[in-house]
C-alpha cells in the first residue's frame, strides 16, 4: 500500500529507465518492508530544469556552467 | 482552507469532469467538515501512464495487457 | 488507481469524520471517473495550526482573532 | 537541506521570474533558518487553470468572470 | 538531485529499516539514472492507519478485519 | 492562490520562526508574482531526522558525525 513520488529533472528519461525504476522501488519495498506490490503506487514527476532550483539557481543555469 | 491534491492517470479527462470533481470534493469538505469553500484549493495532476507504476509495472504496460 | 492527498488543519477531526471523508472521495472518483475503489488511495494529513499559513499569518494567530 | 514545492497556475511565468523566486526562497531559508543553500531544493509546479480549483470552481471559469 | 517521498502506514518501522530504505533508493537512483547521491533527498512519511484510506475504508478498519 | 509546501528537519523551529517564514514567502509571492496573499497557502512539514535521507544516510546519522 505504499505511495512513492520520485521527482527528477526532465532530461531524456526513457520508458525503459522508468520501468526499471518502478520495478526496483517496488521490489525494495517488498523485500525490506514486506509491502504488497499489487497496491504499491509509484509516480514519477519529470520537472523542467527551469523549474528546479538548487543552490539558489535553476538547474538550467547550472547545466550552462557544466554542473 | 483545505488543500487537496488528486493524482490520476492522463487519459482523456474532460474539462467538464474536472469541474465536477472540483465541485464534488469542495462540497464534501464543506458538508462533512464545515470547511469554507472560498479557501478550499483542489489541484488535479494528470500523470502520463509511463510515469505511473502499480504492481511493479507501468500503467502503459498494464493497459497493453487489457488491465 | 487514483491517489488523493487531503491536507487540513489539526482541529479535532474524529475517526468517524475521517472514515466518511475517505468513503466520500472514493465514491466520487468511482461515480464521476469510473475509478476502481480497490486501488484508490486517500491520505489525510492533519497539520498543526502553527504550521499552516494563509494571508501571510499562521492559522494559530487567525484563530486568536476569531477567524 | 530543505525541500520547497511551489504550485502556481500556469500563466506566463518567465524564466527570469522563476530564477528570482528560487533565489528569494533559498535566501529566506538561509537568513531565517540558517539552512545551507547548496542542498536547498525548490521545485515549481505550473498547473493548468483547468486543473486548479478554488471556491468550488476551476480557475479557468474564474478568469472568464474576471476574477 | 532527485527528491523522493515515500508514504507508508505508521506500523513499527524501525530506524534500521528506514536506513536501509534510504540507502536502497539512493543507490537505485545512482545505478539506474546516474544521479548524484550527495544531493538525493529521501523523505519518509509515516501515516496513521486512521488517516490512510484504500478501497473506501481506513487501514485501521482493514486491519480489524485481518487485511 | 499559490500553494507552498516547505519540508525541513524537525529541529527546534520556534513559532516565531514559523511566522517569519510564512510571512516572508507570502510577501515574496506577492512582490514577485503579484499573487494575492489572502489565498496564498503555506504548509510547513517538520520531518524527523530519522525520516530524512541525504547522501544515502539519515540526517540522524549525519548529525552524529557532526554534519
Amino acid at each position: 500500500m505504499p505511495y512513492v513520488n520520485v521527482k527528477i529533472t526532465k532530461e531524456n528519461l526513457t520508458s525503459e529507465k522508468k520501468k526499471a525504476l518502478i520495478k526496483g522501488i517496488t521490489e525494495l519495498l517488498q523485500n525490506l518492508l514486506e509491502k504488497n506490490p499489487q497496491t504499491t503506487i509509484i509516480i514519477i514527476d519529470e520537472v523542467e530544469t527551469d523549474n528546479w532550483g538548487i543552490g539558489g539557481e535553476t538547474v538550467t543555469d547550472r547545466r550552462k556552467r557544466g554542473l
